[in-house]
């Protein structure tokens, strides 16, 4: 089949491509081997969000007695918010079908593999086009130790997600985005938490000082922490690790790897079409180009920002390159969130980036137990800090607490515009809300 | 004694003014007749948040069986309620003292009073600035109707907010947004709850495409509308309307007065210093700028916009003057929210101004039923509506739902910066967010 566009995978980056191609006149085939949604959808940030709100709920319900609701209790049937999970799952999925049913677009279900630099076989058919987008996501990493082939202890988060009864204890590796996640869920569902991390802080695109905060908050819900430690095996019941050179043993039910993802590469055969790629996934420029005229990589395959709306918005920007237009996506400016709870977000550079860059920037910092809003929601943990270059434009923004990720997204816009702290800080913003923190970071750089 | 600049009420005007003022070396007496803090602070929108907040979690454990959360019960003890919410208040105010007592600022204890266009007395003692601003804010507003003095029966938010034991029946009359913030709240209480409105619509400011669609809402949740419907009388434990010219009578506990607010002018001795007002309030001009030289007045007593985030930026802009500063503060774009459960929220036109106004204008909607996040979070009810110009400039949005708030907070801040739709629709927007839906709206009315 001949078609304009080829998209190998049907995550964030691919259906959201798939549509805006064929919006503009473009004949896409997408190509799925399992569900269309992609790990976004199906085993990530959905079902986690799921999740998330669930364990929400329960800790909200645990600090409910502050509130005047007394003799609270309840039963907790993990199989029914499993049961609510899939069902949000799947009614987003439908909605991702319905839209690659839109005319022009045709959804192929199956294995690809390159045979060529312009045809890409899957289902037993050749799919030809002058362009093709790689948009295979990436698969759960696992670290070469010790017992690390223990199906029965060692779950990925995909197991955890497809799970349909609760470890009582698990030791979490590692404490990025989902190690971090799934910490605060599992806690407060009631499991026995233990997090292992090689680094000295958890989630290191946070700055360190947001982090230290919000982990600091996570431990005090119960979730214990072992930094600056390096797992050495598995096995037994038992996680054993090196803490700054002294040997621990924690004993747990599972072992959650979570340090991080791969590039999903297998089995497309990338050679046949001479695409270059290497561990860290297909090696693209800042168009999103491969070394293969016609060749786009977009998401985590290529290794860039292992994020769904930075794989989203790659999609769409190389749609706008294949219709000839160059301008408009931003990826200059990335925004991301983690949601534990309390919730964390960020944009551009944190105070550690500047000093590692020899940036100059400087700080302003409003707390959320100041905040009116968040002494009436009860929601006092949190903080949001706000960085500017010495011209005082805006130039990152780190917060932990309630709708971070919402704070974090109107200076994510306002980075966009190139708005400086004097200017954000001459905005109104509504009272009483969790915003006027980010006004009163951008007044204190305005004043500095 | 003399000082060179006095302020009239500490309110959100008045207190941020003052810290404003001497912050920048002016000395400022500011006079407070009661607490401090005003009617925002005591009265207003820091107790209602913590009632909305209370209300909110109990919706969420009434729908908390979807999450696996069985079996629920508790109980709800409102004098416990009612103290969370004076304590939030307390700490507030606290934290207002303690600005008020920075150097430069002396807080005056008393009733003000004009004795000539630079000289008022409080406390027995005459204040003598060449600057004055009037920010005494406003009270509510009765409506001339048989009954209206049965103290029993008829009770303002005031008396709402002060009540240490909840009324079985409530009718609220009127739909504005102090209205509908206490027919969520008392509806969550257990309360039943009657709203009457003469007005078609609630929510007047709202785009009435979202503020009928949040009506439904909390219909559904057991609040009682009556629309277009006039009160022509209280008493007996009832109270009787004309609804489109048939007369209805409900049955209640109470009649919650809420069609308004009036500036609070009333012993001022505004004539002493020639200072012009009406009913509407002080008549002000956009610089704030009373027809006296050298007074202004701010907030809710100059009758603009009944809103404790515009004081706030009315005084910035004042003392801004005062110091020779011309520009800056942004009184142009003025969003506002209502924490109704769900809440809402506007900035800028909405689409049945812009036909009253004949401005031409593009809209585009996104619900909240579709958004992933919105449906992980099990908040499916809400919209969001936005409006572009015919060069596509953003010029308003519209919403009710989860952290309606904060998605219109970012198409606040973008407005003020001349932002288009195309240019919105091309920022990264957090996966998985309530602000794709900000997005999504951009993106179509960028196609359109």
């Amino acid at each position: 089949m001949n078609t304009d566009l080829i998209i190998i995978g049907s995550g964030p980056g691919g259906y959201r491509a798939a549509e805006h191609a064929a919006r503009n006149g473009l004949q896409v085939a997408i190509i799925e081997r399992a569900e269309v949604g992609g790990t976004c959808l199906n085993r990530g940030c959905i079902p986690t969000k799921a999740y998330a709100r669930n364990a929400e709920i329960m800790d909200i319900m645990a600090d409910a007695e502050a509130f005047g609701l007394g003799c609270l209790n309840y039963s907790f049937d993990f199989a029914k918010a499993a049961e609510r999970k899939d069902g949000v799952v799947g009614t987003l999925r439908s909605g991702v079908e319905t839209l690659l049913s839109a005319p022009g677009i045709t959804l192929v279900r199956g294995e690809a593999a390159f045979k060529d630099a312009h045809t890409v076989t899957a289902g037993g058919e050749d799919y030809t086009a002058p362009n093709i987008i790689i948009a295979t996501g990436s698969v759960p990493k696992m670290l070469p130790i010790e017992g690390i082939d223990d199906a029965s202890m060692v779950w990925t988060s995909d197991r955890m997600l497809a799970a349909t009864e609760l470890p009582r204890r698990v030791c979490i590796v590692g404490a990025g985005v989902i190690g971090m996640e799934f910490a605060c869920i599992l806690n407060s569902f009631g499991c026995e938490v233990t997090v292992v991390e090689f680094l000295k802080e958890c989630l290191p695109a946070l700055d360190s000082d947001v982090a230290k905060r919000l982990r600091k908050a996570i431990e005090k819900r119960g979730v214990a922490f072992f930094m600056q430690s390096a797992v050495q095996a598995v096995g037994d019941g038992t996680v054993t690790f090196d803490r700054k050179g002294k040997q621990t043993t924690v004993e747990t039910d599972c072992v959650l790897m979570a340090v991080g993802r791969t590039p999903a590469t297998a089995g497309l055969n990338l050679e046949a079409a001479g695409v270059e790629y290497g561990p860290k996934g297909i090696i693209t420029d800042d168009n999103l180009l491969t070394n293969v005229p016609g060749i786009y990589a977009i998401g985590d395959v290529n290794g860039r920002q292992m994020l769904a709306h930075a794989a989203t918005m790659q999609g769409l920007k190389v749609v706008d390159s294949i219709l000839g237009r160059t301008e408009g996506i931003r990826l200059d400016v990335m925004p991301a969130a983690i949601f534990t709870h309390p919730e964390a977000a960020c944009v551009g550079l944190s105070e550690d980036a500047c000093k590692a860059l020899g940036t100059a920037c400087r700080t302003a910092k409003a707390n959320y137990r100041s905040n009116g809003k968040a002494l009436a929601m009860g929601e006092t943990e949190g903080m949001v800090k706000m960085l500017a270059d010495e011209s005082g434009k805006i130039i990152g923004c780190h917060a932990y607490g309630a709708h971070s990720a919402d704070l974090v997204q109107e200076v994510s816009a306002l980075i966009c515009r190139d708005t400086t702290a004097a200017e954000l800080a001459a905005m109104t913003h509504i009272h009483p809300t969790l915003s006027e923190m980010v006004q009163e970071c951008a007044e204190q750089l305005a004043r500095a």
